[in-house]
């Protein structure tokens, strides 16, 4: 708190990702109405002047270009665009680091591919793309300018004279951006990005904080929250300015004043079809995870761009196929025509097909024109859509939505969600109808009741989607409804199938190490030394400069023991003991180190560290920097190298971070390294310089015995977002590492 | 996941927290109508026959008697009932144990203390007292038949041939309650009360829900939201179902359909309004922090009550002083005859006084007519008050407000700042409807804004307060409006005054240790040996009895480390050094210990304790219970002893826990420990007896080395909840305890 500098920063930081969401929504939206409008206005020429045919060629070509875009982007640009991205999202909330996942490249991919996914005609809808993209904002706007701000202390850094002096010239002093960007506070951002890209999705600001603080984000607290709902607003203001009503890109308005609902008597009613849509829900996760396991494997590059045109070859077919199979076509109100909805088809002039309005129209007119199903109007108002075409619309619904859904196609889930479970509730609040005409049943509410109940079925999400949906409605006089809704539906789908749909794809995707809030429950029974990695890659105090780089070459670790070997005669031969844990150090801060030639003579004594010095290996506490170095002066070239290890991860992103383990970034620091002595970069010369590894090694490392219980390693490793820890025997010597993947996978094992 | 016994036993539990908690509610509701009905009936018949001295006789009286009444309730039956109860439930929820805090004593006192106090006219509200009352119920409901079946267990525990076959008779096992009670999920439980019971007191489930994650709840996952909203929505389903209409304790509802309303053009004296309110929030927190310093002490048992009296005096003198003063007449409308809404004070018949109605009637009417104020009917509709009227009143509200809260009387602060929020925003847009009469300028919108703003300059939540006007009002098309209307205010008032009201309390009083989620920001300079108590009491693995005795005596302590201590010579003199850390043992452990007369000979050696026992001081591992003893079956003795450790803390409860300080408790032991060797209770023959404690002892302590930082220990030790850790030096040898009023202390002396 106290609105300081950074303060300020970081809301307007805050503001800025919100509004850049909400306007990208609006550009999105606009692209997608239009394009919408132009393919069914294309689609409906050809249909006239061509016949069946031609209008299913002009159809089938529009459509299957797009695809053919929308994958190949996923397939040839940025392959971290395909599908929602809020399982990625989730995952990144997690802690886990997706190389790619909130870059550039995957912002336009993500914003072109979904607008290209929708327009395809495939059953995809955008908002779960927006979380994704909500979530990019936030990363790339709080990644650039820091970056360059970084690269330009680099620059000067080596040039140690002026180093101090453009330091404190700046007004942005580089403390600022420290803090600014530390991984705890993008962290953040994007937590606050995610609720914009939600809260812009459905104009529902306070839905989208919900939606990432139950779903998305894994560490919640007071502050994350005010800057998600800070966030929210700002997207939901830009977009409700920018289009003049306060509605996101799908709107669930259209129910109003269900004036003579007796709600006591409706109430078994209402708690049948909750039931049922959460059956579906659960029907459709089955089917998903099920046609997971047939799904074209995403490392070939052409295949599952082939899946996309075949999936949307069924889908297309379906537009055409049962439209013709079940004609049914209607005379077409006044109003329709002003708003320029109903597809004729093969009708008459002034009449419209129903199944194929459903299937061409834009989702949210059409969820619109279901919702007022029923409602009590002045001009005897007949619904638009009959029993028997909602029936055969959700039916095939449900097909192409499971089929899409998995697809190489930036794309979400809540739209077709919603498009089937309020084509679903329609038909039962129509059938509960025409049983008793006079309860007076509103075919409309009970069409809300089957849209929320389906995605409560499907995404498990309770509070969030309960809010969303009185937000998108602007119904806040069903909230109860609504709640029995989400409440039915939750006990329901969780019978039929065990996870939601973010989990399902988490559990299934073995690269992701998630870790749930609570341990599994096989975790109590057995103890750390059971789950560790055994094989302990740990250096010396003082270690030989090849060992280190051997080591940073042949292993992928990010965290090192540091520990004496103690050499000792068991019977005849040698053995090796490994000593008291002293500390560990980061991969980042051995590159730093070997960078920047940190060498000491193989004969020379360790000397005494300063205690300020052991605070340095700690990456979260940023800020004491400046305040710690009190005891004595450090020289600039350690300054320099202090500065370089914590701004490290900030400098080189995520992915190339890793790229260190292809040595290519190695063999840089070999060749530097070995330029201190000879001209020559081979090892061998430094296996004469040795490394001062205790003089930067973080001492106060938090290690656990290996009698402790797997559960309690889990919780204390998930409460505080370790990355690894160290398992030690009851001499505090080193027996094992336990990391993010360790947790994972004795898991994984024991299911 | 998956729905076991025990998974449905907690979802009945949570749906009768819930249940109870609405129909308290509902209880409360009646009797508050009905009394404050007949109060004002009362003092209307007194005026009309006994003129204004009478009438102020008669309501004085009734007034005084009341406070009298709820204040020597909190003095003398249970202090804990004093005022809202939301900062303890907060502390509650943070992980400190406030004795009687929850107990049942505390739900009768807070019951009708509320009641009582509300009737008093003293101006409190009863929304912050049913967080109170909703986490009571939780703690009371799942407390009791799990303790009675504890004794149960203890009962036939020390006849131990029946104990295994008792056991397994039960359909409800034993494991069962063991689970349902654990720490954990009692805090669970009671999160989902106070949001059971804020749902109750606004008709507003979400908003209990919000509320509860936002301001009470210090650890959030997904588990707890989602039984937060089963509690709050059967709460508000009973409720609603009780008294017919889906509105709760307070209801916002009577602003409708604001037609006409410029959104743009208005948003300027949206935000001026806002901000001001935002500020009188903030001055009403600046009062209250400055009054506290004056109040009188709790200590004295009499004190207080005078104190609530001469409130009283305060509060029902202006009731009579202002409208007498002030005298303004109106003519009564029809449908307020019917409503039996307005006072009449010294006017004539036929007519009410304004400010004697805002006074004398119910605060939910008043609240309900102000916001309906402006609002476009058919009629011709007049404003019931006027400027001025409404000016007094918000001065004299603010005053009588700022006594009130603090008094010992149970009562808390939403709907008085409600009713000072709306009457300020009523003034503001009357004077700018005069200024501007052809802007269409809705008094009762910017009362709503008004209202909204002094709730979020008072408490300083954000979205939990935009979700509980939302739904108290019913009006989803203003959320824009309340949004700017808690940004604004919360930005305002936080310049004024530092702390949400609930902050303040917690930081004023110094018996709460309240850890915030972020370290304070001294602690990133400073190490954990610059914060640990120095003072290490610690007991060796083998101990002597009378040691033990002497120090659960004479310290407070829950955890002591156990260490060999290592006789060496310095110079001189023989120095006593630790020797390294072997482990934690609870104060509960020793006690059941000593109880169980687990003596074993000066002499004898340590036996090696079996590894499955390294777990049992885990109290979080409750489950592992059964599971783990299969290495080799225990004794049935042994069984017992474990059983007792584990379950210690729920048969004892907090309260009782720590009347050992006062020996009570050790006496009995002492005398039952003393009963094996001799029939006289002294310490002397325990000298004799020693405890093998580093049998029981928990081996896997979490500790953390002296370099490291007090940020990071403070990090740890809030996300992992714990009451006590280690601090070693590199050898591993206790050099101090960190507890969490050594987190507190150090931090409050540096501030």
């Amino acid at each position: 708190y106290g609105y300081t500098g950074l303060t300020l920063t970081k809301y307007v930081m805050t503001i800025m990702i919100g509004a850049l969401t909400g306007f990208i929504a609006f550009i999105m939206e606009s692209a997608m109405k239009h394009g919408l409008h132009f393919k069914a206005e294309c689609t409906a020429w050809a249909l006239e002047t061509q016949g069946l045919g031609g209008g299913f060629a002009i159809h089938a070509t529009i459509s299957l270009s797009l695809v053919i875009f929308a994958s190949g982007l996923v397939q040839f640009y940025s392959p971290e665009s395909a599908g929602g991205g809020v399982t990625l999202v989730k995952a990144f909330l997690n802690g886990i680091h997706i190389p790619h996942l909130l870059s550039v490249r995957t912002l336009i991919a993500k914003i072109v591919g979904t607008t290209a996914g929708v327009l395809s005609s495939l059953a995809v809808g955008p908002e779960g793309p927006m979380v994704h993209i909500g979530a990019c904002v936030a990363a790339v706007l709080t990644t650039p300018f820091q970056t360059s701000s970084f690269r330009e202390e680099l620059s000067t850094g080596h040039d140690r004279g002026h180093y101090p002096s453009k330091r404190q010239s700046k007004w942005f002093n580089s403390r600022l951006f420290v803090s600014l960007l530390s991984d705890v506070d993008q962290r953040e951002f994007v937590s606050a990005g995610t609720a914009a890209g939600l809260a812009a999705a459905f104009g529902a600001p306070i839905g989208g904080v919900l939606f990432a603080l139950e779903e998305a984000s894994s560490f919640w607290n007071h502050k994350v929250t005010w800057r998600c709902f800070l966030c929210a607003a700002s997207a939901s203001f830009v977009l409700a300015f920018l289009h003049g009503t306060n509605t996101g890109l799908v709107s669930l308005e259209g129910l109003k004043n269900p004036s003579q609902v007796q709600w006591m008597q409706q109430t078994p009613f209402m708690i049948l079809v909750a039931g049922l849509s959460g059956l579906i829900g659960g029907i459709f996760n089955v089917l998903h995870s099920w046609l997971a396991a047939y799904r074209a494997p995403r490392s070939s590059p052409t295949a599952p761009i082939a899946e996309a045109v075949v999936i949307c070859m069924v889908t297309v077919g379906c537009f055409f196929v049962l439209p013709y199979l079940f004609m049914s076509c209607q005379d077409r109100p006044h109003d329709w025509l002003e708003e320029e909805y109903g597809f004729r088809f093969l009708c008459e002039e002034g009449q419209y097909d129903e199944v194929a309005t459903m299937f061409f129209s834009s989702s949210e007119e059409t969820i619109k024109k279901i919702l007022q199903m029923g409602e009590q109007t002045d001009g005897g108002y007949e619904d638009p859509f009959t029993r028997k075409s909602l029936c055969i619309f959700a039916g095939a619904y449900l097909m192409i939505m499971s089929l899409a859904c998995g697809a190489a196609v930036p794309g979400g889930l809540f739209m077709p969600s919603i498009m089937l479970g309020s084509s679903f509730g329609a038909v039962m609040g129509s059938c509960l109808d025409m049983w008793w005409p006079n309860w007076h049943i509103q075919p409309g509410l009970y069409a809300l009741i089957g849209a929320t109940a389906v995605l409560g079925g499907v995404f498990r999400s309770t509070i969030s989607i309960v809010v969303i949906v009185v937000e998108g409605t602007g119904g806040i006089e069903f909230v109860f409804t609504i709640i029995i809704a989400i409440v039915v539906s939750d006990w329901v789908a969780s019978q039929v199938h065990h996870h939601g749909i973010y989990e399902g794809d988490l559990d299934r995707d073995m690269r992701l190490a998630f870790l749930q809030t609570e341990p599994p429950s096989p975790y109590s029974n057995i103890m750390a030394r059971d789950i560790m990695s055994k094989k302990v890659l740990g250096l010396r105090p003082l270690e030989k400069a090849s060992r280190i780089l051997e080591v940073l070459r042949t292993s992928s670790h990010n965290g090192f023991p540091v520990f004496e070997c103690v050499k000792s005669l068991d019977g005849d031969e040698p053995v090796v003991r490994r000593g008291a844990l002293q500390g560990l150090i980061l991969r980042s801060q051995l590159l730093v180190l070997l960078k920047h030639k940190q060498f000491v003579h193989k004969d020379a004594k360790l000397e005494p560290s300063p205690s300020s010095r052991h605070l340095s290996g700690d990456q979260d506490d940023d800020d004491s920097l400046e305040e710690s170095g009190g005891l004595q002066p450090p020289s600039s070239r350690e300054l320099v190298i202090d500065t370089e290890m914590r701004t490290f991860h900030h400098r080189w992103d995520a992915q190339e971070r890793y790229r260190c383990k292809e040595a290519s970034l190695l063999a840089d620091y070999t060749c530097a390294a070995a330029g201190t002595s000879a001209t020559s970069g081979s090892d061998r010369q430094l296996d004469h310089m040795m490394v001062d590894v205790s003089h930067y090694m973080n001492r106060s490392v938090l290690t656990v015995r290996e009698e402790c219980s797997a559960a309690k390693v889990y919780t204390i490793f998930r409460a505080l977002g370790l990355r690894h820890m160290c398992v030690v025997d009851d001499l505090q010597h080193p027996v094992g590492m336990v990391t993010r993947k360790d947790l994972m996978c004795s898991h994984s094992e024991e299911d």
